[in-house]
Order: C-alpha cells, then structure tokens, then sequence
C-alpha cells in the first residue's frame, strides 16, 4: 500500500517527479489539490501561445519537485534540515498556489474581491490541516514565514523562490519563448545559507543576473503581452456584466459554483469563514466558467452575448499599449465613436472600451532581495554585488498605459 | 490588412508556424476552427501524463507546419506542384481533424453513434466551402483522396502522413515521453514521389524503422495506458447514465449544447444534414462535458454522481490489463462482490465493472503501406525494404483484455 | 582544500557531473585519465556528423554520473551498497575506457595487436592501483567481475550497462541523430536487483525494447556509416604503410609515441609489463596519429602520402556496402583496373582496394542478457518478457559486405 | 554528378544543413576550408567545459544555415535579392573564419604578428577566387563591405551578424551554459532591411535585448573564464619559449608547418603574399601545436619541459581575477616568492608569472549600431528604442585584471 504512494509523474520539463512522502501523496490527491487540474496558470495566455495551457497543478509539482533539489543542495553543504521539516517546506510549496481561483490571476479580484490568491491559500492550508489531524503545522507556519528557519519560508516565496524558477522554465518550455530559458540547475546548485538566510554563491551571480532579465522579459513577451491583455481584460467584462445582470434580477444559465458567486459577493477573506464560500470557491474552476460564458454567446442580453461570442471566436479588441498617458481628446473622440457605431447605451460604454495601466518589476529593491554570498563570506545585495546590471534600472517598475475596444471600429 | 494575416505563431515543439496565406488564416480564424481550442488531443490522457492539455487546434497548425515543410522538399526535388494545389492540401491537413467531438476519440462513438470524425470533418468542409464561396473545393478533394495526385492525399492521410508525425512528435513532447521522439525533420527531408505515390528515399529507411516502433512504443505507453484506459471509459459510462437518466424523462443540468445530444442521438452522418445537429456539434467542446460532469457530482441519481465524483477526484477505477482473456469464475466472482459490496440494483452493475478488449497496430500491412525508394528506382514496401525490424510481428494487432472496476473492492 | 575538489562539471548532455569524492578527484587529475580528453569517442565519425568530437573523458565522466543515479535508486530500493563499494563502482566504470588508444575502436588493433582496450584499461587500473596505495582493489574486483555482488559488476559491463545507456545518448546529442534518444532517466528509475542480479521492473519494457532498436539503428547510422568505414580502414591503411615503410628501414617523421610503436610491435597484453611500452602507450593519443599522417602527405613515398592526403582533405574512397557478397568477376575486373588507373605495382594494391565484412548485434541473446523483474516477483529475460520484439530477430546479427576504393577510378 | 552536392549534414543545433550549391559543395571540399575541422572554435575552453570541442568548420556551417535563413526572410518581405547575390553572401559567410590559425583566438596574435584573422580570411578568399576563376568577386566585395546592398555586407560582419548568432547558440549548446541561449529565430524572423541598412522590427526588440545580455554572460562565464584565461596564456607562454629557443639556435621537434613559423615570422599581412607563407599558414593547425607540445614535455630545456607538461596534464596556473588594478608591493611579493620557490633565473620569470588585463563589451556603441524599425517606419538605434536596457552601462567595456601563476605556490 505505502509503496504505492511511492509515485513518479513524466514530466516534459524536469523528466520525473516523485512523490517524495505517503502524506504528500494523500494531499495531491485531495479534491482541493485536484481542482488546480482544472486552472490554467497563464489564464488566457493560449489564446497567443497556444501550448499555453499547463495548470497550477502541474506548476506546483514542479515547485515541489524543485524544492526536493534546493533541500538536497542545502544538505550537503551542511545545513541542518530535519525529515519534519524537510516534509513540511514541501507541503507549503505544493499548496501556495491552492487558492487561486479560476484562469488564475486573471480574475483574482473579480470573483472574489480584497482576497489574494495566497490569503485563501492559507485557508485551505488550514483546512486541510484539520482533515489530516495537525499535520500541516509546521507547513503553514513556513508558509506564513513564521518559522524560526528563515530561510525554509524564502525557498517558497521571495525574490528568488522556487515558485519563480518553476514558473520561468515551465512558462518559457509551454510557450516555447526561449527568451525565458534559465539556469535553473545552476541556481539551485549555487544557494546557500548565511544568517539564517536563503543566499546564492558567488559563482552564480551570472545566472542570477540572467535570471532577472528573463523574468522582465518573460512580463513584456508573455505575461503583459498586448493580446492576452485585451482577452482577459474581456473575461473580467463579462464576469461584471453577469454580475450586474443577477443584480437586476435576471437568472443566467450557470453551472452551481458560478451561479453562487454571481449572487454572493465575498468582500473580505474573513468570509471564507462560512464552510458554504470555502465549498463552492473549491468546486470554482476553469470550466464552470467558459461552459457559462459559452451559453452566454446566445443570452438575450446584446452587451452580455456580444461580449462573450467575441471572446468565443477569439474576435478580441484591439489593444493599444504605450508609455505615455493616452491624449484626452483621442480618448474622447474614440469613446463616442465607439458608442455611435456600436448604438450603445451611455451606461454600456464600458464593457466596450477599457482603460487602464499595467506594470512590472523585474526585481524589486523594497521587497525581500537577492544575497549574494562572497568566497570571504560577505552577504551582499545583488545590485551590489553585480558589475553588470544596472538594478536600479531593473527594478523601476516599467507603468504601461493601455487601451482596449472592438476591432470592428 | 493582408500583412496582418501573415502571422506567426509560437510553438515550443517547432519553434514558429507561419500562416501562408490570407484564406488559411481566414480559416483558422473561423468559429469551427476556435472550437478545436477547446478539445483537447488526448483525451483524459492529461490525468497520467499532466503535460498532456495540448489541443486538436495546436495539433492542427503543427500538422500543417510539416506540410509546409513536406511540400517545400517535393518542389525542391522537381515536383511539380501549383500554388492552388499548395494552398489546397494545406487547408486539407488544417481541417482533418474539424469534426472531432469533445475528449477526442475517448467520446467519438459516444455522443454520435456510426459517424468517425473523418465523415464529420468532410461535412464541415463542405460547409465552410459555402462559405468561402468554392475555394475548399480543391482542398475536399485532396482530402477525400478524389484528387488525381495521389501522393497529395497520401501526405494528409496514409501510415505516414503529416498527421502522424506531428501526433507523435507533439504527444511526446506534452507527455514528457522521450520514447516517442522520432526524426520527422529527417523523415521529411527524404521524402519524395515515385509512380504517382509518396515514397521514402532508401536513406531513410532507419528514420523509418524508428517511427513504426515509436508509434508501436507511444501505443502502449500513453495511448493505451491502463489508467487512461480506466478513465476514459468511465467518462463513457457517465455519458450512457445521463443518456439513460435522460431517456427515463429526468431533466438533467447541462449546457444547451450536451443537452441537445442528450436527447438526441443521430444514428448517422447523414442526421449532419439538419443544420441544428451540425450547429449543436460545432458547439459542443470538453468544457460543456466537464462542467456538466462536475455538476451530476450532486445530482440524486446514485449511480451517476458517484461515477462523476470518483472522475473528478480521480479517484479512477482500478484497470487490469492482460494478453489473455480473463478467468470466466473470476469475473464472475468479481462482479458478485462489486454488486454486493456497493449495493448495486443488477442493472447498475454495467457502470461499475467494465470489460473489453484494445488493440493497436504499429504498422498496418493491409493498409496504405510504406514505400521505399532505392537508389537504382526500384519501389519496395518497407517490410521488404529493412533488414532489421520484423515487419509481420510489427503488423500484427496485439489485443489485450481489461477489466476496470472500483478500487475500493 | 578537501572543498576544492568536489567540483561540479558542466556537462550539456546532463547538466551537470558532480565529482563525488576526493579519491575520485585525484583520479581524474591524474595523466592517465587527462589523456583521455585526447581520444574521440568516435574516430573519424565527425567526418560525417560534424559535431561528434566528444572524448572518452567526457564519455566516462557521464558513465560515471549515471552510476551515481543508478547507486541511488538502488540504495533507495533497499538495496545494501557501502559507502566503499560505492565509491569502487564509481571507480571501475570511469577508467572502463583508459585502455582505450588513438581514435578508439578505429584503430584498436592497428597499433598493439592481440589485446582488447579492456584488457589494457585493466593494466592501468593496476598501475594506478600502486600509486594510490591499493586504494582501486575493490574497484577492480568489480570491474574484472570478481566481486561478490555481482549486480555492481553488471552495472559496468553487461548488456545494460551505464556504459551503453550513456554512449547512445551522448553519440545521440553531438551527432544530432536523434532517433538514437533513449530514455535513460526511465531506465535507470526502474532497476532493481533480484537473485543478485541487476534486473528491470516489469513497468520499464518499453524502454527496454526502445532501447535495444535504438542500439541498432545507431549501429547502422552512425558506428557503421559507410562513409565512417571508409575513412576508418584508410586509415587503418595508412598505418599498416607506415610500419612497413619503418620495417624496411625508412625513418618517417613521428612523435615519439608513435615513432616506438612504428618500430615495436607488442604482440600480447604481457608486453604491457614493460614499463616503456605502457610509458609510450599513454603518451600516445589522436594528435600523434594526426600531426604524423598531416607530415606524410609530402612523403616520397607515393603510396603513403597519396594515402594521407586523401584522408586529410577528406577525399575518401568510395565504400559500397551490401547483404551478400560481392561478385567474384566484378572484384577482380575492379582490382585490375584500380592497379592500372593508379599504376600500381600489384602489391600495393591492398592500400587501395578494401574489402571486408562488418556486423553487428542489437541484442546479443548469448551474452549476459536483460532480465525484466515483473510484479509477482518473477524474473524473465527480454525476449521472454516482451509482446512486441521479435528478439530473435533483433540478436541475430546482421553481417554486411563492404568494398572501398577510390572515388577516380 | 550535381546532385551529389546538395548534401544533407546533420547538425545537432540546427537539425539539418542544407549545401546549397555546386561551388559551395567545392568551396567546402577545398583543403583550405576542410582544415577548419582541426581547428576547435573555443581554443582551449574545453578544458572547463568538456563538451567544447566544436570547430570552426562546423560554425562557419551553421553561420552560413543562418545566412540562408536571413535571405529567405528578407526575400519574402520583398527585398530583391539576386541569385548570385544569394551565393556571394554565403560564400563571405562560409569563408569568414577561413584565416583562423591554431586553437582560433588563442595565438590570434602568438603565431602571426600583426594580422588579424579577418584580413587573413581576405587574402585566402582572393587565392580561392584565383583557383575558382574569379567566382567569389561578389562574395569578396560583400565581406569586406564594398558592395552596394550594405545589408548584405552586415548580415556577414556587424554588431547583429550571422557570425554571432551561430557562435553564441553553438557555443551554448556545446558547454551546456544555459544562460547562453538566445531566440535565433525569432531574431532573424525580425530580420528586415530600412535605408539599405539591416534592422530589426520594433517586436524583436525583446528578443535583442536577450541576446544582448547572454552576449554579455557568455563572456563571462565561458569565454573569459579564468581557467580558461589561464591556459590560453599559458599556451601562448609555450610558443613565446619554443620561438626563443629557436632563435637561439635549438632545434626542437616539431611538425613542418609549425617550424617553420617558428624560425619564420611574419610580421605583417603583405607577408603572405609569398607562397610559402601561405602554404604553411594553411598546413598548421591544433594538432601541429599539441603534437609538438607533448614531445617538448620531455625537452632537456627545463622552462619549456616544465610549461608543457602543466599545460598537458591540465595542472594550470591559478588565475586571479578582480576589477582593481593588483598592490604593486603584492605583485613584487609574489614575483620573488615563484622565483625563489621554483629557483629561476630572472629572465625566466615571464614565463611563470603572467600579469595582464581583460575586457568586453555586450554591446559597442562606437561600432555599428543595432537599429529597430518601428511600426511607423522610424528607426532608431537599440539604446534610444529599449525602455529596459541601460544600453549605456552595457555599452562600457568592463575591463578587469588578472593574473596567473603556479599553484604550488
């Protein structure tokens, strides 16, 4: 039986997976793990590239899988790590992403609001941790970085955690943008500890550095890239389209999960509190709602259908992006040609046209930062230690102005 | 305008597909077309191998990517071939895979009895012919191997056509099984005419001998995996409760599309004729099935909630394989326990103990065979050509016996 | 100090080599195994695939790195490995090949007749032995299978060695032939030991059965290419010329490695006791034999410098290769007109017509074989065990007939 | 006949390379490009990195893939580009490096004062024009930039060449540095020409700026590796010795060709205007070089025994590398210890103590400038287009010092 749980899973980025532990396998098991089978971890981003279509599910094995490696790094140059712990920093890496919701961030405020993904992520931690009898203790308390080992809650978010580098590798091969291949082996190879933090060997510095232009690169070229804005600015439209249309008393076709946060609208993440919320946001996925956006395409609602036949048929605005703020007038005169064309009520202009900005950090000074470790032993900040990057370019966040509307204008 | 139809597309398995022309990006834009998005290459293959989300759409493009390819070595060879006749098989190979259901071949006789996707995908042609006003004409022809130039045809279906080695190249590629990889760059880099026929230029027998046994390889690896075998064919047994349930006059939840095949069943391709069927079918995706499903997990019916929940939680049957028929008292047996243990009325029994046969065939000796060319001009089938693989061991179906049931027995 | 040595090699086939202990530094540091960054893997096979450069350093350095996983998924099994065994197992696998001389197999048994590269790795591996105060006895025994567990032997020699599996891959990356892919990463996971013997679970037989086709392809696309025989036998020639030129009393130009054995030819492995020989043996490599025959295109003997031009400028002979043997009236009507084109006194001749058979096994039935371990605990062998080989086939080996000369005839 | 020169070669970066013509094929044979088979790429980096052993033959065949890549993009985005325009850009391509000496840049300077490798790829394509009755003009015109589509001369040489994005994707595949990879083809699909000018298209600018900084890493990390740095000059420290010991009147073993340099040297590139010159510029290789470095590790004169056999043996000086200038009084320190310690007389310091700076530039913005097109058809170069590049700090050279001496010290 324990042998069974003993697993190993292809996969096409790192070649295996195991399943490190009878517990971790009874946890991705759980239906609440499963769910995240049925999320896709870049949204809408196939609509571009179509091979985009891997889920956190498979995201957060291979965060695991990578956590097995930094674990086993950090081992044998010394580090003291218990079996307890060494189970625990897996668990709350394979569950920091069980909060998101459906198309993952695209409509993380959308369908709940004021919650982040990683504030109902805790939840279900705990939760879990009542069905497997405390288990998870340790787990969550590394999670919530209120573990005395520091640097355990760092390998599963900061800067340099291993949720980043499953994401690049995995984004970059599913995509196929070679421009966010990196050293992943490298870095992990090159981590160390030093005053209880997570830091990286000097000799890693140059995949470190490339490490952060790909990550800015991989913003502008994938995740901020025009179109997939424009598509998944359109699936929040709907979503607030359907919402105002329960509101007025209309009944849309909607599978349960759907139909529930249609009416109910969660505004804090002390409301997961009521078990109902917590039930139907784990039965929330991918396909409750495309299978209602397609019965949608044919709602006797003009604004409602129109919207999601357009994204259907993957007929999507077009998307202008650029540095400076848009001219007033342009805006203006745009606005009221897009409501003549279209005969649109004033109050329906704004499922029609979409303003808003975007931005990105490559690296992110306030934030927990990269440590480089010296052969003297000296702990220094990346952009100290890095001759060739300029880190105060790199971490200005680069703020994007945009602009959404039909293409049939 | 017409620049922006030449597009390029991403795609980690060739690295860029280019659209050709401003009809095939019409084509590929057409709501028939975006449908494929959302039915997935491989079924449930994905809950083994969780790479495995690749759709038919990208399967599509990949497969016309090789025909660019293909039809780029026959013309530098000295073929003669037009621009229409380019153009044409081209749209033949985009739209091979236009009447696939939902899950692919997993529901293929499931939702419509008596009709393969090769007979639906010709009735879509035809229809999008009518469209576009007669220009498919040429492509429909190639495809239905009406077209004087035989090697045409044999480049989008035959035992070695563009179909095939994208599947194998792409399902190795999203499974993460190397076994799979085969040289289609090689393969098509030999390729040529001979007689009217596509043949194999002797050198690249090798290239060929590893294809037979990559395919042989990919069968029972992944195609015929015993879990995917499991849950494919209790995603069948859903579809024959809710059909039943349906039939019995329950109004079961479901979208408008899964809803109309519920009630009703064309028996055959001819039904395609009533352009409602033809218009349910072309809406009809994975998405309707899986949100359904994830629905009936609550419904009252017992039989078919339990099946939805153990699908959904993956929590699948239990799958033995064998090269023998089984023990005729232990099946026996066996069902006397599953009935006994889960309570079933005698009629239920039929979705909870499955038993049947599979079978593959690497290489298909009655079938279009493969060609080789030798040096001195000579044609021979590869079984006559090689030296080194058995091609009658190879061509012989093996057929296996399974049964699936349960794991709680 | 001690850190120092535990180095991690960049490796592109793998990522990365980690060198495990201090012994083994020092091993790889030592001239013996240096000399081996000398020797290609391949001969003259970078004639064709122009890639294929790779050394038997790095060749064994990669065997060595698979060992290093194949110990580890045993240990993990249960199986029990000592730290001193473990380190021996690594020992005899990375100087498997330092009997290995100039371009490898090609000209094996041109320069030292009458012993094996294993016969003489073994030599140095006792030599060794004395420098490093009986410290390579255990590594020994197991490299001469002379070691208890048997297993440990069969890792580094037998018909699924670590040898093999990292050969095909590594020919695989840098000739680019990539239907010579094998899944090592699959294989390794699914060894076991049972009875003492190295076995394969039942679970890896499709890799099994990939990989012995894959051996045989490659055999046939690459180790045997018919353009590698040609220029491999030239060169075989061009020895054979030289050492009868030095025999005749001719003093050519050569380094002194070459130069003692153009002169001495030992005839057995008990001329290795000898320390000069062993001294010039490895002293000997690629370069000698390269910058020897470069000098003796402008040698006055015709029949040498003619000889090493060709192969210099790689115009080599022409090789036709076949299933049967070649005509007896077409050899002599050949020979003859070879002899009166090139206006040859009869004797030399045999540098400029070859003639010779050359064979190969995929799987060699008689030789250890590949047992496969099924779920009951039973042990059978390949073709046993297997639905799909004919085995049979696959172990028979299949002799060709070869005739080179040259192209202006 | 013909048809046997449009050979298929396989390459494991690019999968297949097409010969294109008649002349290339005889170009390719011709002795002076098949030398470039004995010359590696990367000199002696394959001492850090095992896999490097790649050749100038094998780049100049894969920047000359790229070249035709380049025109066929360009062709379709309507540049005319003439046959024999066509062939003439990929002769100047092919030849490029045709002028590199012995272990490429290495003894650039070591072997040849005062001649670059370009001008010697010059003068060997004029003697090539000679013997091909004056078929390479164009070619020659084009590679020194003296032909009026300037495109087509910078596509062969300039800051965004083919000669570049063939070396940094070989480069990076052969030492398995990950960091290294760039999106070849995504920057050549950008490829497009404004003004007569070569440029990129505003949506590569993403993909430029990688290959900007992976420029800039591979310096780094491969190319001015410190140990790497250590041998090269160490090597260049073996000929400095061999040349003076021949300049007083010792006569080492050596081949012909690398003799003669020795006794000769030619001070400048009118030099090679005597047939001599350039007969045994064309002989001399690596292996004329390492041969005659093996025999001298037995040389009665101590200083050059002692160089060799460390360099052979791989027993390299320590390197030292940092930004600031080395103490004097360190240096003067230093000096004296190695003196005393290996008991040299002082003129033999030089050998044993090596002092020198280093330095690179990612991107040069004295030099030609790499220009973005933009949507509306202005140009502007990448420093003033890229929003995330600090083009200014990438632009300064980042010289460092270093330097090298036995580490027995």
């Amino acid at each position: 039986m324990q042998v069974n749980k003993r697993k190993i899973i292809n996969d096409p980025v790192y070649g295996f997976i195991n399943i490190p532990s009878e517990l971790i396998f009874d946890l991705i098991q759980h239906p609440y793990f499963q769910r995240l089978r049925r999320i896709k971890q870049l949204g809408l981003t196939h609509l571009v590239y179509p091979g985009a279509l891997h889920t956190r599910f498979h995201h957060s094995l291979g965060a695991m899988h990578l956590m097995q490696e930094a674990i086993a790094v950090l081992k044998m140059k010394g580090q003291k790590i218990t079996h307890e712990e060494e189970e625990a920093v897996l668990i709350a890496i394979l569950l920091h992403d069980a909060g998101h919701g459906p198309f993952s961030h695209a409509l993380e405020h959308a369908i709940i609001k004021g919650s982040s993904h990683e504030d109902i992520s805790g939840l279900i931690m705990q939760e879990l941790n009542r069905n497997f009898n405390g288990r998870l203790e340790t787990g969550i308390a590394i999670f919530q970085h209120k573990y005395p080992k520091k640097f355990l809650s760092q390998l599963v978010s900061s800067q340099l955690d291993m949720d980043r580098l499953d994401y690049l590798s995995r984004d970059s091969f599913f995509t196929g943008v070679s421009e966010g291949v990196i050293g992943t082996q490298r870095i992990i190879k090159m981590l160390n500890v030093s005053g209880g933090n997570l830091v990286v060997e000097e000799k890693g510095i140059y995949s470190i550095e490339k490490y952060i232009i790909a990550r800015r690169i991989m913003y502008w070229q994938v995740y901020l890239h025009k179109t997939v804005l424009s598509a998944e600015n359109m699936l929040i439209k709907i979503l607030e389209r359907a919402k105002y249309l329960t509101k007025e008393g209309k009944e849309l076709f909607a599978t349960p999960a759907l139909s529930f946060f249609l009416k109910n609208q969660p505004g804090s993440i002390e409301a997961f509190n009521q078990p109902e919320i917590l039930n139907h946001f784990t039965n929330l996925d991918d396909f409750d709602i495309l299978a209602s956006i397609k019965t949608w395409t044919n709602d006797p609602d003009k604004v409602l259908s129109s919207l999601c036949k357009r994204l259907i048929d993957r007929n999507l605005y077009r998307c202008v992006i650029q540095a400076d703020a848009f001219d007033y007038f342009f805006i203006e005169d745009l606005k009221e040609k897009i409501t003549s064309i279209l005969q649109l009520k004033s109050e329906e202009l704004i499922y029609f046209f979409i303003s808003d900005t975007t931005s990105n950090y490559a690296y992110n000074i306030g934030h927990d930062k990269i440590f480089i470790l010296s052969k003297d032993g000296k702990v220094n900040e990346i952009g100290a230690a890095s001759d060739h990057l300029n880190i105060s370019v790199l971490s200005k966040a680069t703020t994007k102005h945009f602009i959404c509307y039909p293409k049939d204008i």
